[in-house]
């Protein structure tokens, strides 16, 4: 019998981890990659804009030279323009870039339309632009992601993925994954597509899926193939294992 | 004898280190840490600016809205203005914001004069506010930690400290001391008093030291009284370790 020298506990010495050297290193290398988290941070901390969306914390002169329009919001009458810089959109998304730079309408008249978009979510993506943060939940992460697939912002695109796969479960998966397909977020449609070929039984009762099959039944398809290749896939494993 | 997970090699049960449940756990908090410092840097990595100073990566238009002019530059002809971005001057440095929120001459005009300092180094002050990048040797590091100071831009200021203090050497020592002091860089500071009281057999003899006298005599005595302090808590230390 051994005491771990981390957790204090004795073990058996069938349970032995590390050598005590091995134990030392692994500390310092915990330590110095929290040093470097650490940095990082700081350095975040400091590229951060204030973001000159309306807040009680905006400040009143902003030096804004653009403002963007949510044009969805027309209907409730007039919009209210989100204020940002060239400079910034210039520098987060290359569609603003050619937008901007190449003198188009939006670059004189220093308004920018965004079609189909609610104010909250266009302001959420002009925050994010400035910070890199954005409090998620499903419905605007999709609001988000469909933005950032528009203005090509991909750092957002990646962040509204993963938060969407984490959320991914048997009632949202059959949404998800023609979600996934439509803007090009191949994560979403993996990790759905991997859900709904592990439950094929319970398939072809969903709703969802009958109403699939009527709209665009080549991802209906697309399903069943993966579903196929799973199946030959384990077999072949079976078969091998058998041998051996 | 057993082998450790880690190294593969065999160890005295004396030099035992952790159990596996602790090897095991301390590889998935490592796993983890890198994975945030990837997340950390994408996101640095987003927040970054091209920026808008002269170089080949440089785009033609900018949406510069104010240029900085070194003013020590006057002598050799017309100094080159670094362009920038007000939002950008105003979101890095709280004298900025004064400076241009107010509406004082340099926001009428559209121009920042930066006295006492090379173009080089305002380019590479500006260059840090877009980028949080530059590259230093011991001089560059000198010139950027008195305009942090000097603009209040703590994240640089911390960051050229941090290098000064990494150089530090005997030779340099009386030196950085008295930078250190000028420019409210305590860890600078310290560092080298540290150094010199750790030497202070060989500190009569040096040039800097009689020139010190002359100069800021107050520095002197602060460099004997932490001297004697040290001595008087040395001496404490003996004093309680004879008697244990």
């Amino acid at each position: 019998m051994k005491y771990c020298i981390s957790c204090q506990d004795l073990y058996d010495e069938d349970d032995a981890g590390t050598c005590k050297e091995c134990y030392e290193e692994a500390n310092e290398t915990e330590e110095e990659l929290k040093r470097e988290i650490d940095e990082l941070k700081a350095k975040v901390a400091f590229l951060k804009f204030w973001s000159p969306t309306p807040s009680a914390r905006s400040h009143p002169a902003s030096f804004s030279d653009v403002v963007l329009v949510a044009s969805e919001d027309a209907s409730a009458g007039a919009p209210v323009p989100v204020p940002a810089h060239k400079a910034v959109l210039v520098s987060r998304s290359p569609v603003f870039r050619a937008m901007l730079e190449n003198e188009m309408e939006e670059s004189l008249s220093g308004t920018i339309k965004i079609g189909d978009v609610s104010y909250d979510a266009l302001r959420a993506f002009v925050n994010y632009l400035y910070t890199a943060e954005v409090c998620l939940d499903e419905d605007m992460a999709c609001h988000l992601l469909i933005l950032a697939e528009k203005y090509q912002v991909q750092h957002l695109k990646d962040y509204c993925e993963k938060f969407l796969v984490s959320k991914l479960n048997w009632d949202n998966s059959v949404m998800s994954y023609t979600f996934g397909h439509q803007h090009n977020a191949k994560h979403i449609t993996d990790a759905a597509l991997t859900l709904i070929t592990d439950n094929m039984d319970k398939l072809t009762t969903r709703e969802e899926y009958v109403e699939l099959v009527e709209k665009d039944p080549r991802l209906v398809v697309e399903i069943y193939e993966a579903y196929l290749s799973k199946q030959v896939n384990t077999a072949a494993q079976k078969d091998s294992s058998l041998k051996t």
